[in-house]
């Protein structure tokens, strides 16, 4: 297939991956669409669908590649690559996020941590030194950063937004119970605990299946 | 419509939620689907559409009373229904979420939180004792609690999750970078970081737009 990938297919990306991964570690050679759709949750025919869109077609009764599959999808997915990541607010959850993706073998380098609250400042959060907001644009340039991670209070999460965007940022993940706005060409993907409680909370509430 | 409610649509009730709300405490009576749209960043095609599957359609020429719809969107969620969530796994990342959901005046009860680790069992986390993981069922069972929090390490989150599963949880918020397997009539939502940056990381790679 040709055309930009939809957004639904590079979001189920990382999950074939995952699995990918585990059948290398385990040296399997091939797989099937069937194995990797059970491992990842999703149904075959879009398994196939999605792969397609990499260029990726199985051989029909051979199936697929562990390797060469794995190493399409990490190329899409720029694993690999060197992609520093500015984290912007070392709360709990900031700390949490500097101290996971600094200690799990990570693709990304988390290359700077940022707060304005003048007791962080200065303290040392998963090996690195946390650096004052107002040098924020700073940093990003410094650090050549695309990417970023938005852990700060809501009531200043859209400031910031807007200064890490000025300042060159193009995807930002967002720890934040509020939309953010930025211009065509920024990526925004947001996590937020109580939304994902929420849905989780009207899919419990559904009667259980006959 | 009738039947049930997709998920893409439930997933989408949060941040129509949020958006009513702020229009609520601005004093805003009638809201239009165009601005409920812009404040959501959905279609608003999509946005009546998704509206429609709760019974409420705006009156054209006068749009949606906020009051209202905002009660049926709350009231599809089960918010204000008090809904004990069990945290498992009172590391960075479950500290965080523990403190996280018990300041923001979230509408979920955060009843318990549950770690294997000794030097934490016994430690007070944002106002909880935290219970020890072999009386998982128990305190499962104790606070009837149908939502649970699973951030624990990747090694045993299966293992976890099978167990809270056993013990009546239907609804799984999972922190791991690992595709849960859960019988039907069970919901797994995943949050994952380090996937959530690699799907940012795809869409930064894309030539900016001309």
């Amino acid at each position: 297939m040709t055309g930009p990938v939809p957004a639904a297919t590079v979001a189920r990306l990382p999950g074939y991956l995952r699995a990918l991964d585990e059948l290398a570690e385990r040296g399997v050679e091939t797989t099937s669409s069937e194995e990797l759709a059970t491992m990842t949750g999703v149904g075959p025919a879009q398994l196939r669908r999605d792969l397609s869109w990499l260029g990726s077609n199985g051989v029909r009764g051979v199936g697929y590649e562990v390797l060469r599959l794995r190493g399409r999808v990490a190329e899409a997915l720029g694993v690999g690559a060197d992609q520093p990541v500015v984290i912007v607010g070392i709360g709990h959850l900031g700390h949490a996020l500097a101290g996971y993706l600094r200690s799990e073998g990570s693709t990304y380098r988390v290359a700077a941590l940022v707060d304005a609250d003048p007791d962080v400042v200065g303290t040392t959060v998963a090996g690195l030194v946390v650096e004052h907001d107002r040098h924020l644009a700073e940093v990003v340039r410094r650090e050549g950063a695309v990417l970023a991670v938005l852990a700060t209070p809501v009531g200043v999460a859209q400031e910031v937004c807007d200064r890490l965007v000025e300042a060159g940022v193009r995807g930002i993940l967002a720890f934040t119970p509020v939309a953010l706005r930025v211009p065509q060409g920024v990526t925004v993907r947001s996590s937020d605990v109580a939304s994902e409680l929420q849905i989780l909370g009207f899919h419990t509430r559904l009667p259980p299946p006959r």
